[in-house]
């Protein structure tokens, strides 16, 4: 049994891990933080877990939680993690930290989207929790910086193709939506109901601060310098993200061996499905579990490739793949606590 | 031409307002105030009617507003209406107050509500503005109390039957329903997308500020004591209202007699829609319309009516009733700005 | 383990069905069937169990089922189950029937709201599968007629009290709202996106088939004929579902007496949730749960009871609640496979 | 006074064009037709409009039509508009097609999309409705061909650009999204509330049939052949439409030279609106209205333009523009009766 602990656990993304890891088969919550609802109880919060989960906010102190867990989920903003991180790492817990504080390798692209960072050295150990193209280093890492949602969903269905050279590293567009969920459960005129709700809009055109995890992740693994075209939209619904990505191919693509990259990458992946031709995801598909879907439309034509890629922006996009990386680190499986099968509601 | 201000422009239902002034084919919008959007144009709060109308916010200074305005609408917070209006009436600017500050008569019911008031000689002059039954003390009012958008969905229906003698007084129920925009602009957990999407709860149960209004009118009517049990609920939509009303009938009441009635108050009146037998109101009837339409079921064997009333709540619940008040009382037809063909969308 | 079938997988109450056995830790889906995707596969229908469950759906042939199954879910439409029962029970397979087939003791009222029955005779040894108050008939039968779900938000809450002598039989109120999922997976201009989404509306007033159904329930236990009025709703969501209950109290109750008889009923029950004064239940705390959370206020003055139930419809008000049948009649605990924690989006 | 018809009123489109030709100041409603509800009342189909306006449905009979009428708006299916349009005109009847019978130059380009055209005289003489780029040949035509929705979104913000060679015609992606009253009201799956609702999904990719209709417009105004990429998806609200659109810009183009082209062709037209650098459209600042909103995003470094458009689909992407164009034929200013101000809700 790992025990778990989860800080932050009253945002959204808190929440879901609180579900996984208390659902999970081979681990034990043992501990959650909130900073807002220190003292109260989780049903107190959320008041669907009455009879089922019953743990108390504590107050974030690292001593007295290295003594109850091997593990910690970091649900906390950007620059609180990095606060942290290095004395958890002294006591004995491993991170899976939710923030973006260790998803970079180059601090500069990091302090250009977010701010000065603190943690510097630790960038190093770190390891980027996309769990399919990253999973050798994440068995054995203490500290795994788990990808935003948006990246999740552009990173999977171009890094394998990216790699086998099958599509141009210029000129790449991703047109993204996400779920209201995504902005978290802080208050902002955007997120109240009666604007969000019968509207959609993209938002950060141009300076969104997922461009620069996406490019240096992109970069890493064209080994030349990519640059995409990012634009986030906003839309009407609670949970879910999809990503509708242009390309266009290189000139020894062939439709078939798309499929075939896509095969050698994910076809022993649980989480990562590959569509039949002429079939797209939807948001409901992929809804309350860990997978992407990835759905193709190659133009012979014009040698465009249209990737459309959908998944939980709460769970492949945050807390599933999280709690898959804590998998991973802990030799499980991935699907442990994972794996429910789902329906279309 | 009436010239018209708008205080408070800037919230849902001032914004309504705004809408059905400058669409208004007798009145002429003349100023506009916001607290929060001072010196902001109407169009960078409210980028859909760019190109359309182009007001810029001002302060709420009566001495300026009194030489260009004839009547103000007055969208603000509860207590804040009150410490303006007496100012106002001096300045000869006739006033309809959608606060709660002067609907009441009973100045220790307004009291026990809400708050100390203020301004009590006005509730003297005052006038319920509930334009289908104070139509005649409205033509002449100076200071109109406009209803509130539950006792306006509740009292329609209710008060023909009850003056008339058909319903009994004692155990009347009304289970209310209202879209996320009877909360208004300002933020709150319960108004977040994701808390009220695909969710319904009740809330304030004994104790919403409406029963004390509704309370006092019904009573009023049946020169009884008149005490319902009122319970809102919030729906996860955003404009609309529906009340499911429950009374008792008295020993004359027949269906025949209770749809004279209907047809006795209402049989003229452009806005209040009797539905035929066995149909019954839908929030997508009257979104968009000052209309309350009203449906009944009589159960003969238990003598129980339910009443069914459905209103959009920032038109006749709130800012299309308050023009129609402003028709009546500077002598036009009813209708006049708030005739316009509605459809289902 | 238990070998399970289900007949009609391909709606919404089929797939949760699904879902709940293919997640079932006792339990082994052995055979689904489907009228309308015979020969598809369940990914064919719903791609989010993609890689997850993938039986074939097949003819409802009982000999060939029963050679592999030893219950059966029955999410068929009515009248169509109840060709089918004899038949399943003569092969030794236990029924929970879904339809409203074998809900009934008196056979008129079932033939008043429905049509002729054609399988009377099982009528005596059908149990009405509200698992709270029927589980000892439940543990020992091969036939459950499983409750409809306006019946389970209403009779959960009302039958401790009545059967207690705490509320008066005579002139209960249950206005009740259900999300859309409730009318099924059949096309119908109601269940059209857009005439649903931002309207509500009554519907079926004074006949909705539930009535019956509830009544009969709730005068075999108040040994009197009760007629309650319930009027249903239609809410803009997809599940769940809530009743607020209306009831006079008898001169002996108190709020004490009220709370204590919920606690003696319901106190050890793992799925009925009495809530603490002064909260009420919300469709999005059951949602995805197999709960039904009671909040009550007592009006001392008035003697009037509300209680406020919330159920997710396809869940306590339909599969959940047939998988807590099959739990008591195979001996597993009520919770087995339905007690994950479940966060509130 | 204009006398007008609408064929095909009882669908979404239809009934859009019943509430603008209703509350037109310089039209009259003199006739609508349903096959679907032939002698009933527009009440009776649309209970919203109850009191406002009470035409009977009737027979699509043009000999009895053109005694009554200057002009008909046809919401008929693809193919049954050609059918009637021949005697239409004979019969002195001026004709808004919202089919897209009349919208092709191409016969080829049509019957590839469609089916064979049985008209193919009157596509010489039929003009395409886009109100900005073709308002001096639709001010004398008896017969205008009203563009599709998507392709109104597309073309606006496109045409300008193309023509004046700031974008190069190759490699144009539009990700488009539309809301599910684009389906129309007929029923299906992926219509249905708890499909739609929470969900989000491309469909058609590569084979939409709006997609020769771009095609051909565009390649009219470059003189060259051009082929966008186009990507629909289906958004989870009623109604609205965005467009984001992806083109390299040409050597010569700069955010300068952009902005005053769209300055020179829609400076002076009131229902496209260029938003302010660094603003983007929303749904819900067009719903309601006949606007197309359009924002840019121009990216030196990489040369790429971004541009959003957003409109309302059943406004300026059918019934809206539709008028538009009526007005435009006689006479009258585009804006008579669409120039309400709208809100946010």
């Amino acid at each position: 049994m790992i025990n778990v602990g989860i800080a932050g656990a009253s945002g959204y993304t808190g929440v879901e891990l609180v579900k996984l890891i208390s659902n999970h088969p081979k681990a034990k919550l043992c501990a959650v933080t909130s900073n807002s609802y220190k003292g109260k109880s989780l049903t107190d919060i959320f008041p669907s877990m009455r009879g089922f989960e019953n743990l108390i906010c504590e107050d974030l102190d690292i001593k007295s939680l290295s003594k109850k867990i091997d593990v910690i989920f970091l649900a906390l903003p950007h620059k609180v993690s990095m606060q942290h991180v290095p004395t958890m790492l002294g006591n004995n817990i491993r991170v899976v930290d939710l923030s973006a504080d260790y998803r970079f390798t180059d601090v500069a692209a990091y302090e250009s989207a977010y701010q000065t960072h603190t943690s510097k050295d630790l960038l190093k150990q770190s390891v980027y929790g996309l769990s399919e193209l990253y999973r050798d280093r994440i068995k054995t890492s203490n500290l795994v910086g788990n990808p935003g949602c948006y990246p999740t969903s552009i990173l999977l269905p171009l890094l394998p193709l990216l790699k086998e050279g099958l599509i141009q590293p210029a000129g790449i567009i991703s047109d993204s939506k996400s779920g209201v969920s995504g902005a978290g459960r802080s208050l902002s005129l955007s997120a109240h109901f009666c604007e969000a709700n019968e509207s959609f809009n993209p938002y950060k055109i141009g300076n969104h601060r997922h461009t620069p995890e996406i490019n240096e992740i992109l970069s890493l693994h064209s080994q030349q310098p990519v640059s995409i075209t990012f634009v986030p939209h906003l839309l009407p619904l609670t949970r879910g993200m999809m990503s509708t990505i242009y390309a266009r191919v290189t000139d020894t693509a062939t439709q078939d061996k798309i499929r075939k990259t896509y095969d050698t990458y994910y076809g022993d992946e649980p989480f990562v499905r590959l569509l039949n031709k002429g079939m797209y995801p939807a948001i409901s598909h992929v809804k309350g579990t860990n997978c992407c879907d990835i759905g193709i439309h190659f133009d012979e034509t014009s040698r465009q490739l249209i990737m459309v890629s959908a998944i939980d922006n709460l769970l492949k996009g945050a807390a599933g793949q999280a709690v898959q990386n804590m998998n991973i680190m802990f030799g499980l499986d991935d699907e442990t606590g994972l794996n429910r099968v789902q329906g279309p509601l």
